[in-house]
């Protein structure tokens, strides 16, 4: 039956060069890494270490139950308000991965009398979200403020969600995050921006929405990963303490899921502390993305992560290939996960880098692209 | 604009008695928990402590990026293979969460030429992967087989998937598996288990469909969680290793989801072992079950939970504040999280319990439920 149905359409996939294997890194592999979303280089910081361990010793290796039963220990709240501190906000509310805080905060808000308005180049999760959230859903071009403005006037629903991210996982490229703040004010509607690719690396670590000084706006809510400039799993949506008790009454995969583990609150916690004890971190994200996208003759990034255009899927593999070949591990992305069709390099600058393997990266990454373009 | 949409809501929540607050716990809470999921009581065993230390300390406190990027380590691969060769499967995927393994499934499978059958008891995370999949969804009633058969029989589509539980969470009754498979099979179906209240506690501790023969059938699925009985974070898809390949290429919850952290990996790992070590902890589980079911007046369970039906909300939740207040941690479920719509206790029972701590708990709830009651 299952041999039936999914072995013809693994072979489809194989035909167009687009099949995925899963490649399993071992815990001393000698490379560098270009490649993860460890953009603060915190994953192996000792201190980070120390407090994913102890939170083991204290807590046990799991939260035991939901959020609800027996899941909320002190470290759950700690985080949430350490991160609403941080972020700007009032209140803050973890979940157990980014993926459900997306969910969890779409679906919570949306329904038939909610509209969401969506820019085409959100992540899967904000997508799966919106389908699942039961509204109206309008997928507006990628950064148009005036297209947002358009059908949040026209609408009929009277609530409405702008759905955007700071700044965008593939391309990374910014959203004019307060143009959209104003517009949703304007037409008495909510802006929720993911800050995934945010947190640890813009507004000198705060994100975007701090920069723009929408933090703690009433209509702003934020949500962002705990997984990637954290050092972490886990995600968290940031707003009003109103939003929040909302999400604990009404959000299905944050009331019908295992809290998030000790271990990683705590080291989500801990990264925190490094972030705002140590603000070159950030800027070190920065010059080594400058770095990667002038070798690689694309404009600098406003995130970590610089976005290498590529002839095709195969030459991205190949691509990827000759770099790990030479110890330097870089990311493919191709279609589905490219939002424009472009199969491409995706580098990620980290904070941890130092200078010899930045150079090292630069020379073979040049001398790749160059061979399989 | 959020005070103005959300506070009324909130508002109508609490005039009907089932607004829902966070009670966090310290790390050295005295009490008997019977309201946890921790089934095999592993959360703080020391074998699990040290396994998630030595991980976080090996492998760093992140995965680092999904699984299809830095985000799968041998770690992953281990834990993934060791769960199959215990459940009887051929291949096994490890999700960040056990909601998203159940939405990573179901979602992969489903689409306009798939019809899902769902039983009306299935979890909010399948209900929700039914909503997700774009696929006509019929609801079945209550572990009703003849019901299942007649939507089969009937279908225009050419795939169909019977979604179920093994151990349904809130009643902890069993599901019909042997009779679903065969009409599965029968009318050229797939039937998906979600074990996750069966892992740990029935069928020695290898789950109810390994128990009733179905394990490693071609059209037999199981999705467990790492977080209940296994004292981790996660979840994981079991079945055939076409399976396994269509989901790391289809399963958008698996495919932009950062990958578990490593910490959790290892306690799960560790507490299999654990399991297979220790058979009498399962055992332990079941008679524990038996003696609070029998201090309650209900009949006994199929699962660790014990379900004791209430006169109404308000009732459930004051009879499980003053179970907590005499030291007894118990589960307190209303609408939306009862099938039926009764509120009840929900009452867990754990393998680590000592005797005196069941004694102790007995006395308690069937004085607390007589005297709300």
């Amino acid at each position: 039956m299952l041999n039936d149905w999914l072995a013809p359409k693994a072979a489809a996939l194989e035909s167009r060069g687009l099949n995925r294997r899963l490649r399993a890194r071992s815990a001393d592999e000698d490379v560098i890494d270009l490649a993860g979303n460890d953009y603060l280089g915190l994953s192996r910081d000792s201190r980070l270490i120390e407090a994913a361990a102890e939170a083991v010793c204290r807590w046990g290796t799991g939260a035991t139950a939901s959020r609800l039963v027996t899941g909320t220990t002190t470290l759950h709240e700690e985080l949430e308000s350490a991160l609403a501190a941080y972020a700007g906000h009032e209140a803050g509310l973890v979940f157990s991965s980014g993926y459900l805080a997306n969910l969890g905060v779409v679906t919570a808000l949306g329904g038939p009398g909610t509209l969401l308005v969506s820019d085409e180049h959100v992540h899967a999760s904000l997508i799966d979200a919106g389908r699942l959230a039961r509204s109206r859903v309008e997928i507006v071009p990628h950064n148009d403020v005036e297209a947002v403005t358009k059908v949040l006037a026209e609408r009929n629903e009277p609530q409405a969600v702008v759905v955007t991210e700071s700044v965008f996982s593939v391309l990374s490229d910014a959203a004019p995050l307060a143009e959209l703040a104003a517009t949703a004010r304007a037409n008495d509607a909510v802006l929720l921006v993911d800050e995934a690719h945010g947190v640890g690396v813009t507004g000198g670590g705060r994100g975007s929405v701090h920069a723009a000084g929408l933090a703690g706006l009433e209509h702003v809510i934020v949500t962002m990963t705990l997984s990637k400039a954290l050092a972490a799993q886990g995600g968290v949506v940031l707003g009003p303490e109103v939003l929040r008790s909302h999400l604990i009454n009404r959000s299905r995969p944050f009331i019908y899921d295992t809290a998030l583990n000790p271990a990683a609150c705590a080291a989500a916690l801990a990264a925190l502390r490094v972030l705002i004890a140590e603000p070159e971190r950030p800027v070190a994200i920065h010059s080594a993305a400058a770095r990667l996208a002038a070798v690689c003759g694309v404009p600098a990034a406003t995130g970590a992560v610089v976005s290498v255009p590529m002839p095709g899927p195969r030459e991205t593999v190949r691509a990827a290939e000759l770099c790990r070949d030479n110890g330097v591990l870089v990311g493919s992305f191709r279609p589905p996960s490219v939002p424009d069709g472009i199969s491409r390099l995706r580098l990620t600058a980290h904070a941890g880098l130092s200078d010899a393997d930045l150079t090292r990266a630069c020379t073979v990454i040049s001398r790749v692209i160059s061979e399989v373009s």
